[in-house]
């Protein structure tokens, strides 16, 4: 494929991305098949000579189309959102042409410089508090990772490396395996320090458990995986009191601020302690600025070595929507998750699980888990809609997590009529 | 940005990039900048009310192609190539707009069996032993990781666990501290058994070391991240002999196979291996065909939880190249890095400094390495070609990898020029 060939193919994906996205109301949002589908439906091997790219185009719809579940359907309630808007595609179409890998300042100044002063605006954007941002002099900053699952084990080596040092300045001679038995790691159920967990968007009292931390000079990393992108609005701000206690900070503008997976936010205080753990200098990747104490390698903050070029999605969004606009969409999803705990709560079929705080709504029939996990098999079954469960307190809950940009009051409206007819049905069933 | 915008800001984009792509070679490859420089050329907090599209896209020209090591110049030669192909960019589009997160089988069926189905036609490919096949009833199998860096930390990580369940169900009194204790990784300067190092693409023996880790029964891994690519080419493929030893395999077709990052290839033998070393299954995340053995859970594979949609990736570039045309590719920037090592070898000021195998040519003047990092930082500083440097045997080396699709002959001949002009330059001050 030649360039002029990509400039003509590129713009027919442009209107096929466009296409799906307008219409995608159309499409079942959960799809009806078995496990191994796809197998069936291709070659077992790649061809030896090119294809034609008509081929390809008509197998999207043949192959892939019906095993997809569509994450950005109006009818996606489950797990939690994964951001999507215009301007973070255009971004990420950017990113893929420039094609760097940032993992030094010089293997692309732009990507790293970028990363940080992005972090930088988030972080103002959340009120971190000003020891997490990195200025033009700051010891803390910013870094992109990409999911949550990173930043805490990132965060979790830093402390390690640090306390396995806090024992070797006082006893040289302590043997590592010695100190490695003595490490303790403090987590409840849902791992570290959690603002808003995934089954109920639960929040950990941090401004209880930080000060504890802070004084047996423990690292405290804090998980705001979903949650986070509220704190933009000063109305859920409070929620994050207690973060200036952490060591580390994580949240994820890939699940609920309009930028596409993958990016998820990782603020520490002090750059020397992520650093400390992980850093590595093969000649190749020295450069001469490197001791300028000006220059962010990233690489020394992450598992991996390679990174792309992420920050342009978060600086097309940003300046795209400005805050106001990213407020607003936080705000319309939490109405909307609202409106659905109204009519759950106007149904006295129906119960409330966990205090909708944001954009989740735990509920469930009163009556057996059994009963529950009936009603989701037809709602599953029906793939109308789409949702999946929790347990609460050894009880099966149903969630509905507000989750596409494109959901609206109507389709609320409807899904609340859908699962109260199922319901319907399997209470007309049940022995009495 | 509604939809109607979205198509007409797209194929803006789309033709922004086939224009950067096409000219690329007219933006000096290495940026002339100090570090910080971005900071000050943008403001210091998001903005509050959304900005226009063209006010960005001005800022891209501003702010950031200033600042971009450009890896696809023609002229860029530096660490290993990053891969980029118009087809993968297609696919990478749809990736973004489908945008699901493929944790689990039910999170997006087509995008767990696509991978599953492009890792065995990948692995077809190499001629992977069947072993490492997923097909309809292996044990076997592959995933995308997001960089050779996590494969090898998964590899390690389920060796770890293996070893630590073989301690265990000789004798369950052990406790943890002792066994982990016990353990131990054997590494060369390069970490684990690689083939093709990235200072020099060095291949170690792995018919000789696989042998010796079976019967210890010890976890081989084979990193292969550059190299793994020029395996699909028969004349290159025994290099690859010895990997039937191995438990697990990866390389990245993201350096080399055209198919742009992230894209790491990784391959194990028995999949309960890997996944017993991570099994997690919050109720969220349950789902009813899971237990049917006939799926694949990738959340199991990796560190991160959610994943994009990559192997869209893999199928667009296998097809629209077929295995023709790939290996094309491979053998076009293998002869152009002979073509290279020629010109060194016709020069008697210069000294080839490892076996030029695959695309990658060390080279230095004959003389001390003082001589030959003044001669890199002319090159550097000249901006017209990028390379870095490598330590072989305490000797200061330049490294010339040939990186973009689209270096010709002509940016051979033209590169060695210019690095002949500057050493001629440099030579003329030496003191005689």
């Amino acid at each position: 494929m030649d360039t002029a060939e990509f400039r003509r193919r590129g713009k027919e994906m442009v209107d096929y991305v466009a296409d799906y996205l307008e219409n995608i109301e159309q499409r079942p949002v959960y799809p009806d098949l078995e496990p191994g589908y796809l197998r069936s439906l291709i070659p077992t091997e790649a061809p030896l000579e090119p294809e034609s790219y008509e081929e390809i185009m008509y197998d999207v719809e043949r192959v892939i189309m019906p095993g997809v579940t569509h994450w950005h359907s109006p009818n996606f309630f489950a797990y939690f959102p994964a951001a999507s808007s215009y301007p973070a595609m255009l971004a990420d179409m950017l990113c893929t042409a420039i094609g760097s890998i940032g993992f030094s300042w010089a293997a692309s100044p732009a990507c790293t410089e970028l990363e940080t002063v992005m972090l930088d605006w988030l972080g103002k954007m959340l009120h971190l508090p000003e020891s997490f941002i990195a200025g033009t002099d700051g010891h803390g900053g910013g870094v992109i990772q990409g999911t949550a699952s990173e930043a805490t084990l990132m965060s979790l080596l830093a402390a390690r490396c640090k306390a396995i040092r806090r024992v070797l300045e006082t006893d040289a001679t302590t043997s590592e395996s010695e100190i490695l038995s003595k490490l303790v790691a403090y987590t409840s159920e849902q791992f570290c320090a959690t603002l808003g967990t995934t089954p109920s968007c639960a929040f950990d009292r941090i401004t209880e458990l930080g000060p504890f931390c802070n004084k047996e000079n423990m690292w405290m990393h804090i998980d705001a995986a979903y949650a986070g992108s509220a704190f933009i609005c000063p109305e859920f701000r409070p929620l994050l009191n207690g973060v200036e206690y952490a060591d580390s900070f994580n949240f994820n503008p890939h699940k609920w601020l309009l930028v596409n997976f993958d990016c998820s936010a990782m603020w520490v205080k002090k750059r020397a302690d992520i650093i400390g753990a992980f850093k590595m200098e093969p000649l190749y990747l020295k450069h001469e600025n490197q001791e300028s104490g000006l220059v962010t390698d990233y690489r020394h903050w992450q598992i991996p070595l390679g990174r792309r070029f992420r920050s342009l999605k978060m600086w097309f969004v940003f300046r795209m929507y400005g805050l106001k606009g990213m407020q607003a969409h936080i705000r319309k999803q939490v109405a909307l998750a609202k409106e659905f705990e109204s009519l759950v709560r106007a149904d006295k079929r129906f119960e409330i699980c966990a205090e909708v705080v944001l954009g989740l709504v735990c509920f469930r029939l009163k009556g057996s888990n059994e009963m529950n996990q009936s009603l989701l098999k037809r709602i599953t079954k029906s793939r109308e809609i789409h949702l999946v469960p929790c347990q609460l307190s050894g009880r099966f809950v149903l969630r509905l997590a507000i989750c596409a940009r494109s959901t609206e009051s109507r389709h609320i409206q409807q899904a609340w009529r859908h699962i109260t007819q199922l319901a319907f049905e399997l209470l007309q069933e049940q022995p009495h």
